[in-house]
């Protein structure tokens, strides 16, 4: 029997709770599923790539089809590096839905059969980011319950705020 | 190794070509896709049950792992009667895409493991729809490319166009 | 030199400042335009077909390149009779947009060259619509500013609030 | 010291979990809040006014500031009457509140100097509506969660899923 | 009698006639509005603190209820230094809205009985920002009727086009 | 007889299919059409003006009421100095046209009877942009059929592709 591997990718700057739960969902769904950072030189990310990869390995028991990867080209040809043929990506609010379809067209015209798979996150996970969440730590607000308490740890230390 | 069905509902009245891509794309991702007119007997419908399903078989050559039904009451019952843990959706219109959101979440409180998951259709199978489908016919303009030759052929009987 | 013809199709049950507002704009930018009322057979209206053609030449001076018709089927067909290459909307509300973009793109379809071209109403008839003119007159509400005098004059007779 | 009265308008049918929490926080908020069913003879309700405010007064310990009515005119005159000057409403769908904000402008068209506030619901009353409450219960499916357990056996009785 | 403070937070840079508005809404709802420059050290503002916070000051008579503060943290935290237990927020274009309702949620989040009531502005203010009036003044163009003289007086040495 | 000449401003940074499908309907509908590079000295373009205005010119054969320009200031007073009455925008994403309907309300102000109209490209461009054109670009996807064959010839040699 064929066997579906999808990918999911991110810049994970650091992994939410949004984020571990469409990965939990995914996990549930396809054969293997490849967690993806995607790492783009450009942009300055608040925490380093090996830092990243490694919140999202803290975040996970071994789960037997979990992997974790990272590409700084295209997408579609890492999701055909990985054999995957599903991207799977969290619906979001409705004003970064259009952004997504236009990736998920493009994705498709770059790599024909490659399809975007969009699954709904838990209620309480649809309006955060890790943009937000750097936000609010940065400033010495919590984000119990936004990130694992792991990464709450990772981001106080960031900015200095344990001493 | 596990098997993922799956359920692609809808009124299917009629079938367009926005349900055959999608309908398409949910057979290469899935074990199985289940067709399913969801039956409601309160909205009165322009084809009936059975020429509805006739329609739907008559656009699929015969692919192994799709298979069509209806059903009257919760989608969730329904999918769990066809072994169906995931719900197939086209993304849509962003207008419409918060009622579906609200439906995945609905039909996930109703049966936990239930994931709605969101394909997207070719560009121009977006902006189509069976209401629109309808209006055109019903005043006798084309739809081509919009529905199936044999279903545009179906709704010029429905409409009496033809003599 | 070519000269460049326009239709408006609406309801216009009855006409608001709003849909005012978008004709005197056309008329500036189009050769001619011809205001079409889509007579809708399934859809009761307020108003006849004859009360809301009378309500639309009233609230119009004699502009040189101004018309006024109806018509029943479609409209790719009529912007035909009446060598229209241009459907004119008024930009909506956001949630209404899609459906105009996908009529827009149908009528494409339909006719290869008509064109539909949105424009701007004033900012403050951006929230107003027909519908819910006759909700307020319906109660009694005061209706002045969204339609003319003389509309709002016959919004109250018709809902018996003179006497 | 002037006080601020408020009105809280609706349809009700029937009370949602949603609606408790906006009517909770109007409270803390405004020196009184009126919940106030918008009775409209046109639209059919599936249970009676008399049903919805014996459902709305049972889902209420005796808040000091709250109270009930109902009103089947303008709700700029009802408001009014009961001497609010601000309408509480909940912040809903994104595509809802472009709908809101037109019934926002409008209702202070008719009354200048009655403001529209709204408010969050909690994250898990975002998606929830009286509407796909009543698809599902008539359906037999548990709507535990999403009304109190009054509503919910009001509902069951209302669908003869009791006996 | 208890009585309700609020604090409107935001960039000023410079007030508009829309931040007028909802200043004056605000005022007549709550006990005290405080409004309150967000002061980013990341984020470069065309105006000072000190520019900014005379601007607002030059725009309003002496309301009785009315003050003026700025913050470098939380929003959660300063509402509760000048104890605003409600944030006012002007509704804005729909696009915006939906980071408005995370920050809601966020700021509720922060502190638990931190309300945000979003009111809605003239019909001519939703489409007006700091960011639009800056670009367009920059270029020389009048911004007449979107900020008050005595701010576009500051834009044009602002931006030296007075001489 | 009165003529009404147009002016499409963009950046242009590339000209992309979708630029091109709208420039051509607006011939179509006025009698001339200028596109216009909107040169902002503040963002930095991927080509130059003179490499911009060059693929602009490459793209459309001679077309008798097409010229090509540039300005810097404000569009309102570009479009006086060319007779321009009309602006012509392609309609976008949804989340992009708030602020399109923002920029048409603000250049209305500025200049009493400059008309924005927006026009639907084709279904397969409304979610093309220059600047995802870019981004795949750069990282070596292929952009046929988003951009004309001699614009991803120039891309390729811009991010130093071709050797």
């Amino acid at each position: 029997m064929r066997k579906i591997f999808s990918v999911y990718p991110g810049s994970f700057d650091p992994i939410t709770c949004g984020h571990e739960d469409i990965i939990l969902r995914g996990c549930r769904l396809f054969d293997k599923v490849t967690v993806a950072i995607a790492e783009n030189p450009n942009k300055k990310a608040l925490f380093s790539l090996e830092e990243r990869l490694e919140m999202l390995r803290n975040s996970f028991d071994s789960l037997p089809n979990l992997e974790f990867g990272y590409f700084t080209g295209l997408l579609a040809d890492y999701a055909e590096k990985v054999e995957a043929r599903v991207v799977v990506r969290g619906m979001r609010a409705i004003t970064d839905l259009e952004y997504e379809m236009q990736m998920a067209l493009m994705n498709r015209r770059l790599s024909t059969r490659l399809e975007t798979v969009f699954m709904m996150p838990k209620e309480e996970h649809i309006y955060v980011s890790s943009k937000l969440v750097k936000e609010i730590a940065k400033l010495g607000g919590s984000v119990t319950g936004l990130v694992s308490p792991y990464v709450e740890q990772r981001l106080r230390e960031k900015f200095g705020l344990d001493k």
